[in-house]
Order: structure tokens, then C-alpha cells, then sequence
């Protein structure tokens, strides 16, 4: 009998647009010049990346000058926490007087590079998330301190899916350096939201904004840090003078189509899908609900994004459920795919519930612009059965 | 009248092979997984970056775990001279006692990170070319001291082309190191070599050696950078614990397949590739020396990559020489595209010959497999062309 194979890990990895790998692939049968070159074959491939820049500003609102292409989120999450207190430290500013506000929830990325930061000296709270696993403007403004010289909360956890207030959190923190005379630079990791919220500069009202091409149907190894002009950087590579001196190396430049490409479509039809999303999430978690006993569900029910279903079954192990899953055609993830292959305790989840038999359980299913209900009637037909294996079974996993 | 369009700027960017293209496209059709994922979309993924590894691994006569894949050589390069300084300062040894031997030719990233590691207080020793563009054995080894801890010499000079005896190099100064029961890494930029020469790790007998995809006809945004199991490295990006925790990030499966088909399709054709072009560059050679008048050749004619003329044109300017041959039907560079789009004095050329007319006018001619002696002969009839021009219209550059 065929099965439909159900991929439930789109935070993890989204597959390249049709489109847009067709016309990656239509500018690579011809073109491949290095865009720094002076001949036509260089001019072109300059065209083309300029395109792309452009085309990428349209969709944040912003101005192209202020997109800088990297390798992807993690480039662009480094480059913009290392490489703006390096640049403080660079213009006299020593790491003992700076402090940053951030979270117990943002991507490694993050959180290693304030902790290399305060290695060096630099103060750091790492604000923890609320039982709805969200972070409010308040608790921010709270953390911020005379010596705070940046604030980076995520705008989308990737791993339950809740959605950070952003922007009032970027306006307080402004309002706030405004009136005291000074400058606190805000950072957004929003690598998961390009398809479904906004991420126009002039909307939000950061700084300096992270996005990753692979999240959004765009290429692997594509990225973009959005840098509003005032901000000092201070490149984290070293090389040529690429990318207004913040990111060397010769531009991979079919790459940076792709990503303004997948951004473009992201940005037209975020509220549709969100829509559409939202009706097949809120039909999952009540699907969940009446089916399947005792499960949990983690974060907020609205302030989420429209593809993420997060849940814990405590007394199940979260490794055991995925790999069963997938035996059922079902690919999910057990947390979030950066922290490793290795299953164990959802840090995150833990700080909502502080329950271990909930943070050893999580299920995290993101789904895709084709899911359908039915797919969802079809996750919890399987989810069931692993289930009553597992129940049979009892694998002494604890 | 069709006018055959010469591109000679392979050194600065090769076109994408067809079948690296092919493979990559076809894992893309429906190869998307994180390959740190439990799933089988992760696992396939995960397998598909294995065999890329070890691919990779083969053709360098190295381990699978001692590659790791990055977004270029800009990154392979600063992963190499700064996070080896950086592991050796994180184990306690001071910035003010250490040494580095390198040259004034390397490419800009090993010149920056140098830079920046010199305001840390590390000492370093940048060695001239020799008049034949080369760094001999001897000018290193004089160079060491005794808190030498790292010499980085490039395998073969992106501008003049000329090919650097990093063999008995790593040879010498590792015998050294023993001697004194000390350890001297020896990191190489072999970017611009594995079309032409071997770079299998047991002959070049380095410990670091950066790759880059884009000029082997692999994919633009690939690189790698070989390490030998013991050497220390700090991660230079933060994040996960992808790439033996040195690059963080979810890895670019497609572009690392694309490297290792390139680099494995590179090193098989090397000697023929090699072979075929000394007799296409020699007749270049003679051809310019034979019909254009002032020639100057700089660097030397045997140690030198297969691929690569380089000349001056005392009296001409680099830009504007580069500007009408590309109107004339030829794709060549001024210097090393990584400098950006300003011509100006080469510095190498300046090293070599110390005289500014000829510094001011140089020409890269980098040609491709499929570039013949008719070619050869097609160019030098329109450089002719372009400097009767410029004769007649005597344009006041200078």
C-alpha cells in the first residue's frame, strides 16, 4: 500500500524553490565572472549580484547598501554580535563596559558568541523565556543596564515556534537609549520568519537583522545580515574588500540570486500562507488534543508561527518517537537539528515547564506550503500507532 | 564578422563543470535534508556529505575527519592563521611570544589576518619575492626564530602565477622543529593549484592547506580546509558542533558534493591539464616576446602554474589595456581580482622589478583546458590592435 511520506522538519531545512533553482541554474550556464573583474564577463556577474542586493533591500524595506550577503544564519548572527563589540572595542570601548540584553532561547549562534564575549570581559543577561515561552518588552527594558550597548532577541524560536515582540521591543530600547542619550544597537535572529511575518526593516525597527537562505525555500549557504548604515562592524574574515569591507571573498553570486529570489516570494506571500497555516496548525493541535492522551502542548497558542506544532509526551523518549515516526513515514525533529544528532533534554522546553519528563518528550513538526489537513489526520493516525508500539514495547528508556 | 571571445581570467573564476553541475542539481531534486536530522531525509543527507568528505579525503591522501568544509578559501585561510593563533592563546601562550613567518605576495586574507594578529601584539616576518617572483627554502628558514610558531606560504602566487617550493618548505622547517623539539605548523594557500599540481597532503607534507571550489570549476561558495588531526584550531564562526566543531552552521551538502567531484575530477587530469598547458603558455611566451615590442614577463618561466602569462607593458596603463582588450573580444584581468575594481600598481610586480612603469601596466592572462595555440595567437593580434590604438590616440595617462 503506498504510504504518503510526511516531511514535518521545514524549520530544520526547507527544499530550493523550483524557481528559484531554475533561474540559479539559467545564470550559472553562462555566467560565472568574478564580480570584482573589469570585463564584461565580471560586469555581468556584478549586474546580477547588484540585482540581487537590490531586489533583497526592495523586500525589507530597506536600502541595498545595507545588505550584506553571507554564508548564511550562522555567518550573519556572528558577524553581527562579535562584529559590532568588536568594533565598539576597536574605537576605545572596553569589554568590561558593555553589556548586552539577550536570551536563554536564541540559536547557538548566538549564545556562543556571547559567551566568547564574556570571556573577554563583556557583561551578559540572557533573559529566560515565560511559561508561554515568549519574551515581553518589559523583562527586556528591565535587563537594560547604564553600560548596555546591544540587545539580540530572536524574532522566531526555532525550536517551539513562539513569536518575539520585535518590534516594540526594538522601539522601547531605541525610546529608551534616545532619552539617555545613547546608543543600544537591536539585533533580530529572523531566519524563521521570512514565510510568514514581515521582516521590513522600517516595520521592525532594528538594527541589524539575521537572515538564511535555506529556511525559506532558498539556497544552503545563503545568507544576509541587514545593517542600518550608522552601524559599525568590524568583519569577522579577513580578505578583499567585498561586501563594503564586512564580508571578503569573491561573491557567490548564483547563491545571492537565489536567496533575494526565495526572499522576494517569502515577503509577497507571507500573510497567505500564514492563513493557510494557521488553519492547518490550529486544526493539528486540536487534532492532538483529542487524540492522543496527556500530550502537551508548548508556547503559545497565537503568538506562534503558522508552521509550528510543538508538543511534549512525558513518559516518552523524544529520540525513540522520531525515529520511530520516521519508520511511519513521518520526518520530524526532536529539538532543533544545530544542537546535534543527539536527542536528551529540550533546554528550551525545560525553562517553560520545568519539568524534565516534558523536556525529555518534545516533538517538534513544522510543516510545509503543501500540508494539508488531511496530512495532519494522517500524523496523528501514526503518531498513535507509535504510540501503542511503544506502550507494548516498554523500552526502559529512563 | 563572429570575433571568438577569449575569456583568460580562469584565475579569478572558472565556469561550473558540467557534470559537478549535474550531480549537484540531481542530489538537489530531491536532496534537502539537515544532515544533522535523525530522519531519513537528514540521514541521506548526512550520507551524501560523508561521501563528499571522503571523496575529498581521497584525492588529498588524507583522513575524512581531517577535511573540513567551509564557504571559500577567504574563510579556509583566516579558520587557518587565526584560529590556530587564537587555539594557541586559549592554551595559555601570549600573543607577544609569537612569530610568523609569511610573504608581502600572499592573498589579502593571510595579509589582513596578519595584520590583525600584529595589533594583538604577534610578531611577523613578511618575506619579498625573489626577482623571479619565488620565496626559496632558504629565506624561510633564515626568517625562523625561536618563537616561530606558524609559516604560511602560498602553493602557487594568484598574480604572476609562479609556483612556491612549499614541498621542501614544510620539509625543512618541520625538520627544524624537531630538531628543537618544538612544533612549527606550515599552512599553504593551494587555492590556485589543484588543476596543475598535486595536492595530496603526504607530498606537500603541510599541516593546514586551504581549497576553494570556484577556481578547480566546483561551485562558487565552497572551500575546504585541510587539517592534520593534531593541530589546534578555535572555530572563527560560532554555533553548532557541525564540521568537528570548526564551522558551525547547517552544511551546504550540494556545495560540498560540488567541491569534491571538482577537486576530485582536478587532481585525477592534473599532469595532462599540465602538460597540455605549458605548451599553449609557452607559445604564448615566445609569441608576445616575438611580436610585441616593451614586453616584460614577470616572474619566472619554469616555476610557474601551467596556465598563467603575466607581463607588462611599460609605458601602457593596466586599466585602460584591460578595458579595450575586453572591447577587443579578450576577458583578462589587471592584478588579482580580490584587490577590487581599481587597477593601479601591482605590488608583486613592484617586488620584483622595483620600477613603476612596469608595475603600472601588467596583464594577467589565466587560460582554461579548452584555450589552444590559435587562441594564443588571436590574443596577441588584438593586443596588438589595442596598443596601436592606444599609440595613435596617446592617451595622457600617467
Amino acid at each position: 500500500m503506498f504510504r504518503k511520506r510526511l516531511y514535518f522538519d521545514y524549520a530544520s531545512a526547507t527544499p530550493l524553490d523550483r524557481d528559484v533553482a531554475w533561474h540559479m541554474r539559467r545564470y550559472l550556464r553562462t555566467g560565472f565572472g568574478n564580480p570584482s573583474a573589469l570585463h564584461s564577463e565580471g560586469r555581468r556577474a556584478k549586474e546580477v549580484l547588484d540585482e540581487a542586493r537590490a531586489r533583497t533591500a526592495r523586500s525589507m524595506h530597506a536600502k541595498p547598501e545595507d545588505i550584506i550577503f553571507t554564508s548564511g544564519g550562522t555567518e550573519s548572527n556572528t558577524l553581527s554580535i562579535i562584529g559590532h563589540i568588536t568594533a565598539l572595542h576597536a574605537s576605545g570601548q572596553s569589554y568590561s563596559d558593555m553589556h548586552i540584553v539577550t536570551s536563554h532561547a536564541e540559536h547557538s549562534t548566538i549564545l556562543h558568541a556571547c559567551q566568547a564575549l564574556e570571556r573577554k570581559g563583556v557583561a551578559v543577561t540572557y533573559l529566560p523565556l515565560s511559561r508561554e515561552g515568549l519574551i515581553s518588552v518589559s523583562s527586556v527594558m528591565a535587563a537594560l543596564q547604564p553600560n548596555t550597548v546591544m540587545v539580540s532577541i530572536q524574532y522566531v524560536n526555532s525550536e517551539i515556534g513562539t513569536s518575539m515582540p520585535v518590534r516594540s521591543i526594538a522601539q522601547s530600547v531605541h525610546a529608551h537609549a534616545r532619552k539617555h542619550n545613547k546608543t543600544i544597537v537591536v539585533h533580530t535572529d529572523a531566519s524563521q520568519a521570512p514565510l510568514f511575518l514581515s521582516v521590513q526593516k522600517d516595520y521592525l525597527g532594528v538594527d541589524l537583522m539575521t537572515l538564511d537562505g535555506q529556511k525559506m525555500h532558498g539556497p544552503r549557504g545563503s545568507g544576509v545580515l541587514f545593517r542600518n548604515g550608522h552601524i559599525r562592524l568590524e568583519p569577522v574574515l579577513y580578505g578583499g574588500s567585498q561586501e563594503f569591507g564586512l564580508r571578503p571573498g569573491t561573491e557567490p553570486v548564483a547563491l545571492a540570486l537565489g536567496f533575494s529570489l526565495a526572499l522576494s516570494k517569502a515577503q509577497e506571500d507571507w500573510k497567505q500562507v500564514r492563513e493557510k497555516g494557521e488553519v492547518v496548525r490550529d486544526y493539528g493541535f486540536s487534532l492532538l488534543a483529542k487524540e492522543i492522551e496527556g500530550v502537551v502542548i508548548n508556547g503559545s497558542r497565537t503568538h506562534r508561527v503558522a508552521n509550528n506544532i510543538h508538543i511534549s509526551l512525558p513518559g516518552y523518549d523524544t529520540t525513540y518517537l522520531t525515529v520511530l515516526l520516521d519508520r511511519e513515514g513521518v520526518a520530524c525533529s526532536t529539538r532543533v537539528s544545530c544542537e546535534g544528532r543527539d536527542g536528551g533534554v529540550s533546554q528550551v522546553v525545560q525553562m517553560l515547564h520545568g519539568d524534565e519528563s516534558i523536556s525529555k518528550s518534545t516533538l517538534r513538526f513544522t510543516f510545509g506550503p503543501d500540508t494539508s489537513k488531511q496530512d495532519m489526520h494522517r500524523l496523528v493516525v501514526r503518531l498513535k500507532k507509535v504510540i501503542q508500539f511503544l506502550d507494548q514495547h516498554s523500552f526502559d528508556v529512563f
